[in-house]
């Protein structure tokens, strides 16, 4: 059992096995990766489709001297099991694990830390002048989807890349015909006709001569040269582009593979190799349901996922449904997504509203402007967007809807902290980064049945609105069917403190931190408000509070930053009122993957958490216990 | 004089005149647009470029029913003029006066506000997909210039129309070899290619058909449906994004123009025109100096633009001369723009440093992805960037650079009001969304020499960092040769207070507004501190001030909310600190066009307003008068 697999510590083992044995590790690599999956949980259908393209880029290539960025990462198991990690593969996506993305700091051959999509062009890019500037000679490649590529900003390093004549550059696009949703777009048609009809014909000559012809080397050179020279017609949108177009071969054939990367080693100039392969490949289960298996919980491979126990409601499927309800009493709510039919909950909106649901692609920018031109025509767009990549979009949210004052909901989902997928996927800014922009309406539930209710009301005002609500499942209470709007601008006590003046604390918590604030108040007699809006924020209960109680606090799952502890204080400062304010959130530091309960709880953000930091603050005597925290952050 | 324009007030009058009427109409509004622009400046190169597609367009298609976006908009003076806005020309980019961009509020021929590059197809498709769903008949229209062309979400946009095979779209690409600097890029070699040689020739030949062969629509029709079944190999980039490519053709011969329009007219699905055309076309002086008369301050037009005479340092010289001088110092600096060579003040380090330099095009998500691959090999990466744009790289920023702690430097122009820009071009949110963001360090000078030192203090700091700095000219200190780094996260105390205990204010001043602020200070026997730093905060000083202080004033030109003003705050109630404090900056609302000197006095932000507003709020029997800012916002 695993006897090659065992021998590869680093790829430089790795290089001085017999090609003959690469198949083999193939398999058991395989195997490994889906019994450790099994017991892990994490990505397992794209990981199972990258298996001889990391064998093959590591048996030809350099590494770590020659650079190789992951685009989005969640492929990279093979590559961190052959780069030293095999042992700690039962760590995975755990608090103290090895990460599901790649990590600078985990590894020297973890060149550029990624799971956003489409940046890998542009780094590898960087790097690859970088080494012109410094005088070394390495090459730089990056490994993208087909799903990356209809990103923006893939093409805007493409039409850069491309003109990097002399830059031993390679992007692989690793060609399995998914995103995490099923894949949209003219490129995506532009690629399955590549794959068949007289293109492929054509690249599969190409191929074979590149592997026939000898010397290879010298073939390809003349090739390259002609396309120089303008001789040869640019047969593919990537020549067109500048790249040498190579391709498409079979990602899983390390006869094909490993020969046409020697080649293209040899090349100067920007290289493009078009590599098929199969999410899922190898394990039928994961082949036949790709998507299923694209993230997946600990599971038992001989019989597969099963179906899970209908748990506890999602604020996801909250959203879904409340999407459906409102399509079907206005006729102007129309949806997006960028490339998250899934994730955001929109399968039953798409099958009923066909005509109105807009997969627009790993396409933040665009998705935000095309919805912004939806508005102009009295449509009402709903933007269903996770609070991290949103930050794509921002610009778009500033200049193109919120400027013109167009009434676009975003429904922000992952706010807040996001457990296994970490730092990258947090949704920590979204509060700071929006509430600064005019005209903007921020909300945040505090249970399932007020997201429902605010998104409604987000409906219903004549401009952009927000609402942010948190991965998973909320605190279990029932979703009222009849839609009515909350009053704009209102928060809502919902404790009342019995203490006598000098040790009144009021707090003022927004969307999730509501629960563990009124468990926190239970414990110290406090008030608690759910303020439900971040903006505008609710002044009136603010002066009323703060004329009534002698401390305040603030609790949000957002940065302490700029967040809505800020407004808070901003208002009351702006009433010319003056109090001690206890403003609690998120540290100031990037929060590693792990269990989100416990992640919350180091920061000090559940019951006792928020209990422990009033006390600490304002009663001197007993000391809270910051220690978790202080860990966290150190 | 202006014998046809003075009779077309709006666009069905355009329509009624004969079509030989059209090329002295053409005239005429060439030389109506160039007496305009030289009594008021403005963008003159791309409006003289546009003149014959404006009068074509608007001649063929039935606006406003049929929408026009224009992307990026500065070139939308014909426009405006053949819409009803002839006679408010001379009240452009003026206070109270018409927009240098389409603005929906402006007129209803302003389908979409632009400023932004690159948002036009986003929008147009959005447009159509509405009339769709609304069951309603019109063509939606993006035109879009090459350099444009470059951004990601233009390709994001062509990904997404490519597939909308039944809606009546068509994306207008106006080629004219030109972005504000020169253009870069593999697609611009593409297009350069595109309209010489063999595509040339054969587009040409399409051209004719459309034109000579009856019917043409039907012939038009054939291709279409030839192209959709596959059958016709694609011949060019924006076939295979689905759309069918007619051109290139002759953007100022009208002859040309209008057939071709009419024949696209009678089309269904997405359809892209390639116009060239000439910026400054029929003024000499642009044609021969397209950059300089790019954007243009009043001019007599017989003499052209003259030399101006040198007057006080830009900021944007300061950071230019800086680059050179740590470009000098250090072979590890480069320096990365997005398109703004001549904006960014980057002219001299490009002729000096060509091989450190990269213009990589409109594509801000990529520059700020591109400046971390560099920075991961040891390089020292500055991205030169208004703050406005810096918006499209937000993620980029955090999730590409700040999470992986690498030292990049953003140079960040145009902080602050830019005045006749207007809102879309003003840089007010930068403080708030960059703070929140962990790892980085951000910066605002309260002079040139400070501006120096700064970005030299930025460089010298092993991860990301920010210095933003206004628009034009500071304060006119000399800079300083040496370069010494700041202590970082430590303001200074620039005037001390020579009150008694319970009349002693302390203004915490941010960049420019510490200039203001210190006159303030002479006025109200203030203490004034330049903070220096916006992140890390000075915690020590802030909480100095406090304890010998009765009051605090922060002073910002930025957004409050979020802002510089929020991060002293937030100081001051973790020291547990509690002092009434005056937060002054920008309001939440967006601020139009105008002097910049003027807005800025409007918000209350010079000194006189500054002074005002601590009277007002601290000393009640003194009012301060502020209802120019109270004007501004309603």
């Amino acid at each position: 059992m695993y006897d090659l697999l065992k021998t590869i510590d680093d790829p430089v083992a790795l290089r001085k096995l017999d090609r003959r044995d690469l198949t083999p590790l193939a398999e058991e690599l395989r195997a490994f990766l889906l019994e450790s999956v099994a017991q892990t949980g994490g990505h397992l259908s794209s990981n199972l489709g990258t298996v001889e393209l990391t064998i093959a880029l590591h048996y030809v290539f350099d590494t770590p001297n020659d650079r190789i960025v992951w685009d989005v990462g969640h492929q990279t198991y093979p590559h961190k099991i052959l780069t030293g990690r095999r042992e700690r593969m039962h760590t995975l996506r755990q608090a103290g694990g090895i990460s599901g993305f790649p990590r600078r700091d985990e590894s020297q051959f973890d060149t550029f830390g990624t799971a956003h999509s489409s940046t890998s062009i542009s780094a590898a890019l960087g790097m690859a002048h970088a080494s012109k500037i410094k005088g070394e000679s390495r090459f730089s490649i990056a490994v993208i989807g087909d799903g990356a590529m209809t990103a923006g900003m893939a093409f805007e390093a493409l039409n850069n890349g491309g003109v990097a004549d002399d830059l031993p550059l390679l992007v692989v696009l690793n060609d399995n015909d998914m995103s995490i949703s099923p894949p949209v777009g003219a490129l995506n048609r532009y690629l399955a006709r590549l794959m068949s009809g007289r293109f492929y014909a054509a690249a599969k000559k190409g191929v074979e001569r590149v592997l026939s012809v000898a010397p290879p080397v010298l073939e390809l050179a003349r090739r390259i040269e002609e396309h120089a020279k303008g001789m040869v017609v640019p047969a593919t949108m990537f020549e067109e582009f500048g790249f040498n177009y190579i391709g498409p071969i079979d990602g899983h054939d390390l006869e094909s593979l490993i020969p046409t990367l020697q080649n293209i080693k040899e090349l100067k100039g920007p290289q493009f190799l078009h590599v098929v392969t199969k999410k899922g490949q190898g394990y039928k289960l994961a082949e036949a349901d790709p998507v299923l298996y694209h993230g997946a919980s600990k599971f038992n491979p001989v019989e597969g996922i099963k179906p899970s126990k209908p748990g506890r409601k999602t604020y996801t499927q909250v959203f879904g449904e409340w999407l459906c309800d409102a399509a079907e009493l206005d006729p102007r709510v129309v949806g997006i997504t960028p490339a998250m039919r899934e994730g955001s909950g929109m399968v039953e909106f798409e099958q009923r509203y066909p005509e109105r649901y807009f997969d627009v692609g790993i396409a933040e920018q665009h998705a935000v402007t095309f919805a912004g031109g939806l508005a102009t025509e009295g449509l009402k767009p709903v933007v269903a967007i996770y609070s991290t990549f949103l930050q794509r979009g921002y610009d778009q949210l500033i200049h193109d809807v919120a400027l013109q004052n167009l009434p676009v909901l975003f429904a922000i989902d992952r706010a807040g902290l996001v457990g296994a997928d970490g730092a990258t996927h947090a949704g920590v800014y979204d509060i700071a980064y929006l509430r600064c922009v005019p005209n903007m309406t921020v909300m945040a539930p505090a249970d399932e049945n007020e997201c429902r209710q605010m998104l409604h009301t987000g409906l219903s005002i004549e401009g952009p609105t927000a609402v942010r609500y948190p991965r998973g499942a909320g605190t279990g209470v029932e979703t009222v069917k009849h839609l009515a709007a909350l009053p704009v601008g209102k928060g809502v006590v919902v404790r009342e403190s019995a203490k006598p003046a000098g040790h009144r604390i009021a707090i003022l918590a927004f969307g999730t931190m509501v629960a563990p604030s009124i468990e926190a108040g239970h414990a110290l007699d406090a008030t608690v408000a759910n303020m439900r809006f971040v903006k505008p924020i609710d002044h009136a209960l603010i002066r009323e509070l703060a004329a009534t109680h002698d401390v305040l606090v603030t609790v949000e799952e957002g940065c302490v930053m700029g967040g809505a502890g800020s407004a808070c204080v901003e208002s009351l400062l702006e009433s010319g009122l003056n109090r001690p304010v206890l403003q609690l959130g998120l540290p100031d530091t990037f929060i590693d993957h792990g269990d989100p309960a416990k992640l919350l709880s180091a920061c000090g953000l559940d019951a006792n958490g928020i209990a422990a930091s009033i006390r600490q603050r304002f009663f001197a005597s007993e000391t809270g216990d910051k220690s978790s925290v202080a860990k966290l952050v150190a």
